[in-house]
């Protein structure tokens, strides 16, 4: 079956384009130079809808400064709307991974806007002649500005995705924490019995980790806010006409909604990565925190009766192909993979950001496509571990206050009453017969009854604080 | 609009599944359970036929030891062959990066098999009384044995590919390590002019690499080629009757044509992530080799006026978006880039590897697919690369004479003549005036003119071997 | 050759400790579980000031809650500010990496701190009755506040020393971007030429870039000063008196000069690595940058007559032992090599964070020596940078200005006059024949020669800014 | 105090060096660029030696070859010999850490060697004119062959010493796998109970896995014996007479005993790190398995109380400054760490590797310290890991078996007899009600009690092999 075309033109050659398709002639050489991932760009929305936003604020510049007229400015705008909207995302069909810095994403944009807009001129596609993909999509504008000025605004869109889905778990550990408020347990430190504190106490640091790291992330993020839009090639503005860098970036600020400001060195913010690396290197706390808090997750919940068996996940799904009534801590298993991702994503990120050479970085594309895919599987990762996994967890109170009763650690209490010699041929002597700690120092006379008593007392040694959670409205 | 259903039944309860679906309950719960990627197994064709090839395997081996009938032996076996021939891929639907050990990619598979195979039977998909998921189609397996068996042979037969393509790679730089066997040129050590040699030698070099990666990529998927299949949940067999371990291996070593050995000891087998870990580090080498090389096709074809401008690199598509006629490198970019891929990806592999914990490594979907995808890219970035690159090099040849005419590298051959110091001293004059070191060395009558044109013959310089090139057949 | 030595007691039981040894029995067992790099935590002059400052802190506070005497009070502080003042540091032998989550550094430092305060007051070493390294010197501590805050502190101070020489190199880049103001050249994207610029920019923008990771570096470092003194154990105070917390975090701030803030929650910020993980980050970042800045220079300085040759570093010692006169980048090769092994602490650090669990991280002595190791050889390293190598950078002005002119990457320049197409078309022709741009574009009379001039005027193509470098004084 | 000096003559001018010292000007100039670590090159003690034989070793191929005549062969024959024999290690004091791709390890290395042959020939140190450190000791040698073949033996050295180590950690689990032969407890999967095992056989995977990565450690070393030796600059060879390179290579593999090769091609082998890229990977591969079985044993040895509890670690150590009696797995977390910095390491070396250009990787330095650091602190860990925690371990027999029989995985078992649906159905039951699994059985009339008890024998369920333990003699 043949396909109707269109021939375009290049640097190289010519060539026959679907007739049909809104790209073009640079788009189908991309696609046969780059058939790494098979996952197409369109498969991104934040970065089709930022890139079709750069367009609609550099045109709306160039309109302002008389370098584009009423009629093209119009179609220009007209198309980067619709897929703003959504529209033509299957026409950004270039791989994620690409060589030329971002230059066949930038063409690929050019010309479905291009295309787009001559249609809504009245045109057929391809009549460059009209309205071209780089002398008016493109004017006053290199890939190099373009292109990260784009990406930044797509992982600034999908990170507040992801913080908004890291409140939601905040607030899963926080209603925990409520729970648990009063549920005692044994501490532990380097996985040995340590000293009294509650389940509540537990989860509480876990909401407040979750918290901390969204402070960070939160600030690693208006890093990005800086742009380098109207730097053109290399940061010398070359072509740029006068005020074409400030009107853009308003434009841009305006279409986005995000509060986007101009470097203050075009030629650095060209070749720098900083930003990139910054986000990266707080990404992979977030997921260090989370790994550890699952490692936790899956540590508490081991059992059912040959682990510690102090809390108990919700089942969401048989957990074995062999062994009946297997229920498995698969939620808090597959954050812990997507967290490994991330840290692998990091050094990836931190090898593309380090090969950059002289004024531009050819590898923004890892870059962007390492955060991009590492973001959205972290907020996914996240929001099932919050609904799936954390606001279905129950604690074993009895089994917990029994450990704690059962103790050797509470010995640790009585330092301050009986020194730190005589506690330890306490444990010693706990541990060796498997009698209790309270047992013994009466049975040595080393405290009456009474002092004991009120040294043990559980609150005291959880140090417990009052209740204060407000549920979210 | 509301879809057909059937009901089916878990650990957890009954839910609608719907009624075309080949997969069931298991896999809906996966689907719920790991939203993360949004890349289906069913993507890695590999995976999916190693995964028939494996329940085909045990099939086989149940029959023959008869615990499973001829009809539903005939049915899950007609099923397997058909999967196996690129059939219901698209019923593969679970989540690359999952919970639960590789549980729902088994589930998946032990579902779609069943409902194929009670179709082929003559019943209806769901009537799992007459060929049940886990009684029939998972019969003698557990997820333990079955997931990490698959992995290996999918794995196994994307690394093939792999290899063929570095063959590929490998005759393309020994073509033109031929073509450039004459061509003298400037070698550099630490960026800095050092002593002549070829062109040819220089991309031997790249040759010999290319084979020595290969030779290690093939030792490294051999220790993939010892499976654990027949150990079911920990690696004592438990459920799997005596004769089954050998027996299964032996009918999936014909199904898939791959020399598979039990493991010696099942119970490690079971547990340990080395081969994985091992055939990631070598990936890794072959990233780091061809990330390295690509750094130096960059660097010899950059310019063309203001670079080193000794190679070119074929145009294959616009270089820039603002810039006119510039053509960019942006093969050996995308290659870079996969590279630091596989450099991340491999870091992923070892937190996953060293996380797992006591009888099972909970992490290898991760594993498996930081590895399929990494050398599924990593074949196509190769193929381009020599494609689309290597293939079209051309050389400037004359430049490259000049460059050895001129320098000051030169000297070093008449450090056994003249002696260190008195080489140093025309090496700073050189560099100071500007002026040869020839015409230096006979100024101040260090030589005779005839010597030292016959130490300075570039081909003694360059040591250079005779042409061994003999082109594939 | 036998030494005196006098009898000590632990749990364990009783050894003989050379006489001499202001260290005792647990210091002891740690020497002989730990043998693991031979590098003393003495060799880390700020952790053993920070160790001595908080013992000091701490026992300021039990004095002011009359929980330590006068006497023994007075002892241990003479005997720690010895030890600030740099006295004792080789009896700081316990190996820097060693299990047991610092227990083995504290409890050296308790033992030093005892012995030397036994001395002041007139005893003997080892008359532990008289004064106790636990009941005394880590009175209402535990390693577990004692250690990370010790760390941090001694972090936050090689810091300084660190952000001291960024500033440093920072000055040296700014100072050659003066120089070098009007030195034109071609800027390069993907190694290929492209449009021109001046060195002083490309200077101006490493030095702004050691500006920026400054600023966030500094921002990373605050994050240290949250500090988790007095929560003993696990977070709960336990065995700390009611205002131990705020007295001794005042203390210790008083002593350090530091803006030291207690923790909000105690149980999170011990066992919380996410500082640590955010500073690893960042220094990761400044590595990365200041590798890009090196290879670059790398590249620039290539040559003398097959590379690029823009600029000279000084020569710092002979470059090779086989090649006379050759000079080597060798200062901006060690500052990558020293990169290179941040990157990899970073590794390492994450890992360390992400292993800990529940209520302690029992690897913060592997997360410390990587850190400070790190800092203390990033800031050797930049400071041979800017003393031995930027400082003396000279520029090949002439030929970076014959590069501009040469070049084809001036057509870029021309598209708003006679667009895109037309100026590829001149691009092409040059390279295919060696000509220059603006003879081509006179020849095909494309512009008039004045316009052209007006328009390939160096300073408006590289869109030069004036000279606003002010020395420091 | 003012130290009596002699003048030396380099590239760059004239310095005083002092008149003790055997090194020179051009480690003078080296240790004023790289004040990085700290750590001379001396500290290594295998790199001295191997810097000494290959020294040796060319010298006498430059003996035999005629080009260095006896009096001088000798000198320096018997200056390396002493060098060899462990003198003048306070003489190499550059940097571990240095630019110049190893040229001041080389230089530090011929003037030492020099000046040491001087002496013996009854000369002044300095007295170059009599015996020279490039001239003669360097004669026919670059440091791009030198330096990567003295670093290879070394390296090849400290392998054998951790194969050796290793060998003794396989054959402490093999001895503890044989005393817990007979120790019936739960395997688990994901942390959850899964089926029944013995301690024997989680111990004997643990041997195994030591012995599988010594294996891959065996045939990664290996690949280093491949050396460039004769090379010279760039691998053509120049200034290296006919019949160096077979000459120098026999001669220092007989000194060393070592089974040395010459590299097929010297230009490949002179610019290749492959080799210690696969050493790097599979010293990574040893870490992530060590860090795993530690993991392991700080689980299985969490409590004593309120944890897994199932062995006992011998306590080296008391644990805690302020928890009495408290007992830490002090050993395994010291091995966890250094696995950790392994990890990290190898990203290093990745990182250096990829940043070779051209015919010389300048970062061999960064490389080689982190291999030989890494191996040896390996090493280290490894032996107090075998001599210190687990030759000690004990079990705790009677709590184990009673886990078995306490445990809902026995259900596994009965799969074969009741089916799966039904076996869950009984696990639920046991879940929910606290009760054993054979009542349940017995009590729904699923099996009869004898059948049943037949199933469940301890023995067969773990599936146990019989002990094939030989103690090595």
């Amino acid at each position: 079956m043949s396909v109707a075309t269109r021939s375009e033109h290049d640097l190289i050659g010519d060539r026959e384009v679907p007739l049909e398709a809104y790209w073009g002639v640079h788009t189908l050489r991309a696609l046969e130079n780059f058939p790494i991932t098979g996952i197409p760009i369109g498969k991104s929305p934040y970065l089709v809808e930022a890139l079709a936003s750069v367009k609609q604020a550099a045109a709306a510049a160039n309109h302002d400064l008389g370098l584009l007229d009423d009629e093209r400015h119009a179609a220009i705008t007209d198309a980067c709307e619709e897929i703003r909207g959504g529209a033509l995302a299957d026409q950004f069909v270039v791989d994620v991974i690409q060589g030329g810095a971002g230059t066949s994403t930038n063409m690929n944009a050019n010309e479905v806007i291009a295309n787009r807009a001559l249609e809504l001129m009245g045109h057929k596609k391809g009549e460059y002649a009209l309205l071209h993909p780089n002398e008016h999509v493109n004017l006053s504008q290199s890939t190099n500005d373009v292109y990260p000025t784009a990406v930044k605004i797509a992982i600034i869109l999908a990170t507040k995705d992801l913080l908004a889905a890291m409140e939601v778990l905040e607030e899963s550990f926080a209603r925990k924490a409520d729970e648990f408020h009063d549920v005692l347990k044994m501490g532990r430190t380097q996985l040995q019995d340590a000293v009294p504190m509650t389940l509540g106490q537990e989860f509480h640091t876990y909401s407040l980790m979750i918290g901390e790291d969204r402070a960070r992330l939160g600030e690693a993020v208006l890093l990005l806010h800086e742009i380098n839009l109207g730097a053109t090639a290399i940061g010398t503005m070359l072509n740029a006409p006068a005020g074409y860098v400030s009107s853009a970036c308003e434009h841009l600020a305006r279409l986005t909604g995000l509060p986007l400001e101009s470097a203050v060195d075009l030629i650095e913010a060209t070749q720098d990565c900083g930003a990139f690396v910054q986000l990266s290197g707080t990404l992979k706390r977030v997921a260090v925190k989370l790994s550890k808090i699952c490692n936790d997750l899956r540590l508490l919940s081991s059992g059912p009766r040959a682990g510690f068996n102090e809390i108990n996940l919700p089942a969401v799904q048989a957990g074995s192909s062999i062994m009946p009534g297997k229920v498995n801590p698969v939620i808090p298993e597959v954050v812990n993979q997507v967290a490994f991702q991330i840290i692998g994503h990091d050094v990836t990120v931190t090898m593309a950001a380090e090969s950059g050479q002289l004024q531009l970085n050819a590898f923004e594309p890892v870059i962007c496509y390492s955060l991009s895919a590492g973001i959205s599987r972290l907020r996914e990762a996240i929001m099932v571990l919050a609904g799936r996994c954390v606001d279905g967890i129950t604690a074993n109170a009895e089994l917990l206050r029994a450990e704690v009763e059962n103790s050797i650690g509470l010995v640790t209490a009585l330092n301050p009453y009986i020194g730190y010699a005589a506690a330890t041929e306490v444990a010693k002597e706990a541990l060796a017969t498997g009698r209790g700690v309270a047992e013994l120092v009466l049975e040595h006379g080393l405290l009456p009854r009474e002092k004991l008593e009120a040294i043990l007392r559980p609150e005291t040694l959880a140090n417990l604080a009052p209740r204060t959670y407000q549920p979210k409205p």
